[in-house]
């Protein structure tokens, strides 16, 4: 089938959607709404416009409705494009919450239709290489995954600074990170401990660090900051770190620098030597000897977000499945609210 | 009174301690015992020796043991110097549980004798740096502070490799590091989370993250890992970060570097803006606009190993309270238990 896209929503990711699926083989947006018209002064001409989302799913040319309006109508939107029969595609997080989802995928699968939503970051080459580097345990057994975003900001942009339209950074970044992890780490999460504040912003949160305990002995850390401040190069942008007992590897930007790293040797019991540093004494800790740390180039992956989309219409076309699934997305939104709760009480939370 | 110290085993600290105590005021070293003679091989000449820890306590030119023995026997030493009347310096961790530190501070209070623990880690200069960012607000209200130190070694030296000495990296290093969390951020602690693990030592930890949830909202954060690597300057060594809602801080390496940073500006709601980044668009992360970020000098500090001897031989006449007491000794201790439950349990211990 050729996708016809209804594109509801036409702000920053509408029209990121809109320049997107130009050029994609298979898929063409036919129909674009917002209930903002003058947002609609820069749609593409030869495009039918909406103002009432109503007029969108009656429209017989939408086969698909892109969902990416604010977080708090996603559930009226999809349970409505459902009912009318049309595919979907909702932007991130699908749900403001796990009961949400429940009651809009109820829905979904009533009506037949499929449901896919935008977490396309699992295609972002940070991650991927970081993921390359897990599946092919290229630094050994695996102890510590640490996944960092870092901005300078401070507050958050148009309603994301409203916790009544589903704003704050765990909604907003939060869900691709912790989506990443969980598409990453297989294997079930014994306990959840988080962190969540409002530091700049007055009503919705900019910093969280979340911490997953799998079995199997793993344990992933997730943090994000708007403000968390150094003038180190590349620090505003992902950051991941894998610790194995055979290596460690980094990765620092969206465009990634990193290495794997290694030593040519480990310490044998020695006793007696000494590190001198600035702090006294030390056996343990101080610069490395000349040519102890060993590097190895991070793996090459060939990624990019359009093949969210690839996948999506092959799926839709019933030649793959989709990638990202529904249980995934209901996963992540479980994992989001054990972190609001472990935050909440200063606990952990057992998850599963 | 001058203090006449008997320094109770030659090996790493001992030596150090030897050395440190020639250059100072009021206090010498006027015995050496070491239950391995070999070991006495390379001690002063004018010093008298021995290799049995009885016939130090027994030397009536000694007022003072300095107890630099491994783990497992400080509880003996301890005991066995107080009943001897004298008094004592132990080296960290002053015991192996707090139960063994309650046995010795039971008998240390019943023969009067002062008692301290040779937590020089406070007089470590990128601590008191970070401390004095921390006292005086510099970064405003605190939400993170994040401790950290990393390794190549991987493997740890001579008896720290085994447990039943009380090796591991938890005792060596983490007392310091959590003694330095606790002494400089005051108020209680609601809970612990953390991981504990041996990544390259077969029987002894060389891994761990603590995250420590204080009353007033702040989360302390120490993580150590002798086997934690990059390439990146000054990695294999110490590092702080500290967040609050004025601006961050960091300090990397013994002899520290950093900055405190703030920005110019914080972002005022601007639809539409976007930053593009090599991973697609966010307009909450990426390179900032030139002029953005803002540093500051770091606070100078002057600190040195041997102020926690200046204070101990002021304290032992009478001129200064002991920097390190015993409850603090305690308390690091009783976080240390608690570290080991949450890391073997997987959960948050509640603490305080």
């Amino acid at each position: 089938m050729q996708i016809q896209f209804g594109v509801l929503g036409y702000g920053f990711m509408g029209h990121i959607h809109t320049d997107m699926i130009k050029g994609l083989e298979g898929a063409k947006v036919v129909a674009i709404c917002d209930n903002d018209p003058t947002k609609l002064a820069d749609a593409p001409k030869d495009i039918v416009k909406y103002t009432d989302m109503d007029d969108l799913f009656a429209d017989e040319n939408v086969n698909t409705v892109l969902v990416s309006i604010s977080n708090h109508v996603h559930k009226e939107a999809v349970i409505k494009a459902a009912r009318a029969g049309k595919h979907i595609l909702c932007e991130k997080p699908a749900a403001m919450s796990v009961k949400e989802f429940d009651e809009m995928i109820e829905v979904v699968k009533e009506c037949g239709v499929n449901f896919s939503v935008h977490q396309q970051r699992r295609w972002d080459k940070d991650f991927r290489i970081s993921k390359e580097v897990y599946d092919k345990q290229m630094v050994g057994d695996v102890f510590t995954i640490q996944s960092k975003l870092y901005g300078f900001n401070g507050n958050m942009h148009d309603w994301h600074i409203y916790p009544e339209f589903g704003g704050g950074m765990l909604y907003d970044w939060g869900v691709h990170l912790i989506d990443q992890m969980l598409w990453m780490v297989k294997g079930k999460i014994k306990t959840v401990y988080a962190d969540l504040r409002n530091v700049i912003n007055e009503n919705v949160d900019d910093y969280f660090k979340i911490i997953l305990k799998f079995e199997h002995n793993i344990t992933a850390e997730i943090e994000l900051g708007t403000y968390f401040l150094t003038n180190k190069e590349k620090w505003f942008e992902k950051h991941w770190f894998i610790g194995g007992n055979k290596g460690s590897m980094y990765v620092d930007g969206f465009e990634p620098v990193g290495q794997i790293v290694r030593t040519s040797q480990l310490l044998e019991n020695v006793p007696g030597k000494t590190t001198m540093t600035a702090a006294g004494p030390t056996r343990s800790f101080g610069p490395p000897p000349e040519g102890r740390i060993i590097v190895e180039e991070l793996p090459d992956v060939n990624v990019q977000h359009s093949m969210y989309f690839d996948n999506f219409i092959k799926a839709m076309n019933g030649k793959e499945d989709f990638i990202v699934t529904i249980e995934e997305v209901r996963r992540v939104l479980r994992l989001m609210e054990a972190v609001r709760e472990s935050a909440k009480t200063g606990r952990s939370v057992d998850f599963e």
